[in-house]
């Protein structure tokens, strides 16, 4: 249940702004901001780790599966930054792994999201296998090998 | 600075459904929900008043101007209503009249919202006289003389 | 990593409302929304299932762990109705079974939510066992056993 | 009915972060997002220009009227800012002026807001004369003479 893997290296940080009304009347940042901030550090991700890939607008990712944990509330006034990796690449999809902290508090962990993301040929609109251009790029960006 | 018309008869009224995540941290619904909910009241109103026109799915129309009076914050649970009514038809604009009203509290008025609207032509994208049969048709739903 | 169990039999149905704002510019109901509305769903039935305990108002309930399957798209105009149940009781935690649906698509599967919910005890806010009234009143509104 | 001031000179900006959901189905940032960047240009407003003030916390402010000229629709992958400025000070209201721009095309205009905000003392929680020590240093900030 637990979904933090204490040993994933981020090389993606991305600040994020929060708003008024993202803050609900428990005085928390609700629940279904999270998924909205993970959104940007996703974009931001794939912006900056396969730019020329992502920017030739024929990408066909759609998310499968969100699984969030919720370790402690964020609270107005607390800066926060997602922090982005991609953990693994199978077949036909991806897991995106990120967590949104507090780089005020020591990086205090506020939630953790897991991602899958299938890979579709815009084509055929189905699912397809992701491309080897995806993954050796990816693969350079973090350093390391992903796929399964 | 008052944009309440005490006089204005309203024959559209549409049931509205807020979220837990509507209201902020003050326990108020938060001000921009009121756009939200009023953009709710506005298309149940083309769809019930003008249906043939509306749905002919060529309608340009885009919002040029919103004045929101806020009279009292609305509380969790309280059930609300938003009034809808065309209050008078332009050369080339519309203005819409809606109320947001507590319909548990004998109808309290909560937010009072008016919209002008720019009819557009969608073919050369730029602001045209609204057509007769727009004007025919709301002014047979609201019983009464629209245009200026 | 499919959370849908086929066999969940769901006695608590909502209808929601979504607004022009809640599809995005690919024309789905974003993500996020789903989130918004299984929230509305969760009132819903604990108003309903558990009334008195609901209302009572001392409830302490947070939500650990959302885990959210993306089906189909949900698109404008299409009607949506959330199915919720209690799927079991853990000694601190319910896990909560929710289904997004289109009842004018024969209850078309759109995406499929379980929530793990953390009972606190509101005097030390530190997690603490399920109250013994809150198990009994939720079994007998699934009319089955629920604790692990 | 254009509330664009042509010649207010706005000493503060606010570079904001818009978010993939901002923007509805048509491709356009919605309009309600336009009010939700204008609350982080006010925040940040009172926070730099009168930040003894407004961290006391027992500042009593409350948004009566908004009123929105939408000039031009921001797009994906725009820059916006908020740029603000107190217009007026009245007896017991404030006047906001606001604009959001694309500082990436020279800041085009977007959108326009005009916002009255009423002083409320806390206390007995009824609209007050906005006290000496918040006109005088408003209007240090701004240069200029503020109250009408």
């Amino acid at each position: 249940m637990d979904i933090t893997e204490t040993n994933t290296i981020f090389r993606h940080r991305l600040s994020v702004q929060t708003r008024f009304n993202d803050y609900d009347i428990l005085g928390h940042l609700n629940n279904t901001v999270y998924l909205e901030l993970a959104d940007l550090g996703k974009t931001d991700y794939f912006t900056t780790a396969a730019p020329k890939l992502w920017n030739a607008g024929n990408v066909g990712m759609v998310v499968a599966n969100v699984n969030a944990d919720f370790h402690a509330p964020a609270l107005p006034g607390e800066p926060l930054d997602v922090l982005t990796a991609v953990e693994s690449i199978g077949n036909k999809s991806f897991i995106l792994s990120q967590r949104i902290v507090c780089p005020a508090k020591n990086d205090q962990l506020k939630c953790s999201v897991r991602t899958i993301m299938v890979h579709i040929d815009v084509r055929s609109m189905h699912p397809a296998p992701v491309p080897e251009c995806w993954i050796s790029t990816l693969e350079d960006y973090e350093s390391r090998r992903l796929r399964d």
